[in-house]
């Protein structure tokens, strides 16, 4: 079939295959499989349904469209290209998967304009669409009026079977369901193959029927790669059929074949992850009757494609217009779209933070309640919840009801006990791009589950909060399974999260404002279950710089006892009593590590003396990593086991946790 | 309802009701609602169904249970006191999550016998009995005979909720589906309510359908509470229907109500997690009709109960008989049985691990795949795969075929994309107790997905072997997504854990020694895709040792090279430079920081002399945590960022993992 007989739409189609293939194989790294198999409902979905505009790609009322099986990027990165998008050059894809270029090996929305989400661990992406399609329908229920609809898009997704595999996607899916979120269209990729081999391998089960037990909107669709005369028409229908059913999520099940087009490796895992090599590349141009140049797309096609930039001009010239009308109609509520969505907080909103002066205080977790509940009303973008720990975790707003199917105004979501979907949500809410600041509760310990959904908020710069409540062993009863001890630890490894762990109301205070200001980078807050007092010293301006002096003698300090959290107290009441002895000590909170660590110099020799080698840190939790502020002369009070059942406050006491205990570590220096 | 009226069947249920009520009661802490909701179902299975020995809890034909909804283990307990276990008497009970009790907070197999696996976070000991039943089904296909059936038992599970909702079970229940594992049975204590509230929160799909779909056979019961002329019949009919379907998993469904007895709290979330309250525990004493003290169980209740301990005394004898025969007929395979099942490693093995001279040599992940196959043909207890990596992590085992439906005596398991899932299962492999050895195998990135059950493995002392390949931003092109920074640190700091990260052929080799040696205890083993040479130096008793010195100058060193991994050739050919301009230099692999720190100080110091402060660690990883080891004088090579895609060699150079950076900053030392 040479090039002459093929349709406009064939040979858009195929290129898109071969962009995939070619810069597969000069990069000699990637996965042309995907690309190839899901090419034409790539074309189906981006010609003749999504709503973009190639020359803004953050245009505010865009459809937004995940690449849940990342790996494929090159067919995300093709589309960007063929459209319009200035992000994607014919030379950006011929730097496929090199040093600092826009086509990275799996997506990443920090790096090119019109992705929308980081994706390529498996899973992720669904999670995240169900995020965005959960900020979709939330800014739509607060400020489309009957009159103006100015929030009104679609989030589509393709994914893949390794996605329908993870469990983060299962969670999601499960909660979009509950959630009826009918404006989310997922398009299965229904290939069969995956890296070990033939689906038959591990995965049988039935996923559209999984999807219906979900409460989503499951249609399949037949092979639309099967020969030249299959009409794309089913998949068309397949996209029309689920936009008309507006109170569940769709999933379409496409059957495709992995690298279509390929003679000698299509319907194999050998074309999933590696280039097709130089004559498999050219037996499979000859099968396709692709006469082109490595690179090259046919004038036709790209024209044909690129007639996105006018639609998408056109597409925001409409959403002007009705903005404009808008804000004729509704100038209160449009300021606020304006304001919110171009991320600028309120003025003036920091002073409802509470302050505290010294008392017997109370939990952090409750410190943290009251704060929440301090800003709810002064940022109405703040939308959240918890894993099913909401009495715990103590996150509810009680400014709002729950988010719920038809009830989409309200910000507290409940989550369920689905950490990991939480989390990936909160980043799609996040990445959404439209100044909502979503935040996302357990225990400390369950950010064990999420951790890749945490990870992933660092890397894509998405500035969600991780409230996480019981966070250390003074948990008590529930346990070694229950109790975090190495997790700030390892929390604290993960570039570009800032861990704070707040000893008190004051620090809460401070915790929360650094978290609300930055909306590039996630912030994680850890919180007690018990009581600590209010401390003397402490502040919001403190915790700002990461690390800070709580309280001094005068002169140059005999010594230096250092610590985060429930165990700061410890610290200033050991440090009266040394202090009743005679000796020089000075408390230092080291509330947020990352932060200290981008102070400057000065003020980090200010706070700790390189002189001062004597130093005792105490945290209730693993002395790994302590070794940088203690150095080698300086001791810790930690825990480098797993914790037990007891109550709390028995379990602190038998760990060392005590003012004694610290009094005489400290003298033992 | 006077106990007088009751059936011994209802005093029996409302017995195990009232400890877990009473226990709950004087710890002021703990959960209730599910023992006493889900008490006849726990009833029925330990008195009807379940074959046990209560004074020989380990008896290896033993059906295993795993309470999946951890938090309910009073019921657990209940059970392991009222049928005669020695592990749990009256006074364990009343000590219910204190301080080194018998009963804490969530059932932990390395405190209680009985108690087959560590449960609570949820999702995992319903995925855990997965690994149980592949365990079950392996042995069974490998050493039963026609006319003795040595291995041969169900594996029963209660689960909740919360655990329906966790993506880490749902991974698992579609493998087993896929392997019809028909000897799984889990009871779903379906009660509709979550710590939130009802389960209408956030959790409405039909979950039986969602089973289905998995390929499980799927039983529904009508809540057997109601009242007290219902009859426990519909739960019997249940567990011996699902015993008949043996090419399925089941689940039976069973409709509850949270706790039940209690007249203001039952089906209410305020009984999920938290004592009932004096006057409560009166109101559902007299609503029950009990009389009795706390902790106090009518004697023909306990009389009833006890039968079990004959019961399960003929059930070991039988089986005992069944085995001389088998050992009769059968000596050779009998013997092996016995050398499996007792953990007993064959005489010699480790001599087939390869060793290796100097030389170009080649990826770790290499290394491991020969090592893993040197292995398989002399322990044959080991079972293993990928979570779909298999081509990857070069995990497949040559002489066997996968494990599949009806080819259950293969030992290559493969997992799917499902990482999770994957480790909870291993975890269940290795806590069957029957000497099998389990390897799971992903990318070190993708840890984070399976975090929650790797911690469990070192909390619950389960020896799985943990394989993870490409771990650097040496895997290149696959970029930031796939890199792991902070990863190893991040393991590091979890208790319990050996995390290995070898050099070369050899270190490779010592760290399969000490995973294969280490049944008590987890090993994570890291692997490079890249090549690597193999050094002079390196050893397998070096890497049991944790630290070692792989090269070295004459008398006191001025610097000492620190290195894991890839990065260990860096320093020994920097080491040479150096020498060759005077320097003396000595070369340390830390190969396995926690065996490094149970070593004597005398080894220590040894190793890495105090005097010597000048010091270089050179990993491709966080450098978090290096400070221990390098001290305020010394240097890290290391990465505090994210990764980048681009060729992997590239990447090496351009983050500084060059000899020549290692020389200029050992001098600017």
């Amino acid at each position: 079939m040479a090039v002459a007989t093929q349709s406009l739409e064939e040979i858009c189609i195929n290129s898109i295959r071969f962009l995939a293939i070619d810069a597969v194989e000069k990069a000699k790294s990637g996965h042309p499989g995907l690309p190839m198999g899901a090419a034409p409902m790539a074309y189906v979905l981006w010609n003749q349904f999504m709503r973009y505009n190639p020359k803004n790609p953050s245009w505010f009322n865009r459809d937004r469209f995940v690449l849940s099986a990342g790996h494929g990027c090159m067919l995300q990165y093709a589309m960007l290209y063929l459209t319009g998008y200035d992000s994607v050059t014919i030379d950006d894809i011929k730097q496929f998967r090199q040093w600092e270029s826009k086509t990275p090996g799996h997506p990443e929305n920090f790096m090119t304009e019109g992705v929308e989400v980081t994706t390529g661990p498996l899973g992720q992406g669904i999670a995240n669409g169900v995020g965005l399609a959960i900020a979709e329908a939330h800014l739509a229920a607060k400020f489309n009026q009957p009159d103006a609809k100015i929030v009104d898009h679609y989030t589509y997704a393709i994914l893949g079977d390794g996605c329908n595999m993870e469990g983060v996607s299962g969670e999601a899916c499960s909660l979009a369901g509950h959630l009826g979120l009918g404006k989310l269209i997922a398009l299965y990729d229904d290939n069969h193959i995956s890296i070990d081999g033939h689906t038959d391998l591990a995965f049988t089960e039935d996923v559209g029927k999984r999807f219906e037990a979900y409460g989503w909107h499951v249609i399949t669709v037949d092979n639309p790669n099967l020969d030249r005369d299959t009409s794309l028409q089913a998949l068309t229908d397949a996209i029309e059929e689920a936009k008309k059913v507006t109170d569940k999520p769709s999933m379409i099940k496409v059957r495709t074949i992995i690298g279509y087009g390929s003679p000698n490796k299509k319907d194999t895992h050998g074309v999933h992850g590696a280039a097709l090599g130089e004559s498999e590349v050219e037996a499979t141009r000859k099968n396709m009757g692709w006469e082109y140049e490595p690179f090259v797309v046919p004038d036709d096609a790209l024209k044909h494609f690129r007639k996105a930039v006018e639609r998408g001009a056109s597409y925001e010239a409409e959403w002007n217009q009705t903005f404009a009308t808008y804000k004729t109609k509704y100038p209160t509520e449009a300021a606020e779209f304006e304001r919110i969505t171009s991320g600028t907080l309120p003025e003036g909103w920091e002073k409802v933070l509470p302050t505290y002066s010294p008392d017997k205080g109370t939990a952090t977790r409750k410190h943290s309640q009251a704060t929440l509940n301090a800003l709810a009303p002064v940022l109405p973008e703040l939308i959240g919840g918890s894993a099913d720990l909401a009495p715990s975790n103590l996150t509810l707003l009680k400014v709002s009801g729950d988010f719920q199917k038809g009830q989409y105004s309200n910000r507290n979501l409940r989550f369920g006990v689905r950490e990991h979907g939480m989390g990936a949500i909160c980043n799609g809410i996040a990445l959404h791009g439209s100044g909502l600041i979503p935040y996302g509760a357990t225990f400390l310990i369950f950010t064990d589950y999420m951790r890749a959904a945490i990870r992933l908020s660092a890397l894509s710069q998405a500035g969600a909060i991780w409230v996480m409540t019981h966070d250390s062993i003074a948990l008590g009863e529930d346990g070694p399974t229950h109790q975090p001890v190495e997790t700030i630890a390892s929390l604290r490894a993960i570039p570009n999260l800032l861990v704070i762990r707040p000893a008190d109301g004051n620090e809460t205070s401070g915790g929360y404002k650094v978290a609300i200001e930055n909306r590039n980078r996630p912030t994680l807050l850890a919180f007690t279950r018990q009581n600590v007092p209010n401390l003397a010293g402490t502040s919001i301006e403190g915790v700002a710089k990461g690390g800070y002096i709580v309280s001094d003698s005068d002169g140059t300090p005999d010594l230096i006892l250092i610590a985060t959290g429930s165990e700061l107290h410890l610290c200033t009441e050991a440090a009266e009593k040394l202090r009743a002895e005679g000796k020089k000590v000075r408390v230092v909170s080291l509330v947020c590590w990352e932060l200290f660590a981008e102070q400057d110099a000065a003020y980090q020799e200010s706070v700790l003396p390189t002189g001062v080698t004597k130093r005792l840190a105490v945290e209730a939790g693993s002395t790994f990593g302590w070794s940088k502020y203690v150095g080698t002369e300086g001791g810790t009070i930690g825990i480098d086991r797993f914790g037990v059942s007891a109550p709390g406050g028995l379990a602190m006491e038998k760990f060392g946790f005590t003012v004694d205990n610290v009094v005489a570590k400290a003298k033992a220096l």
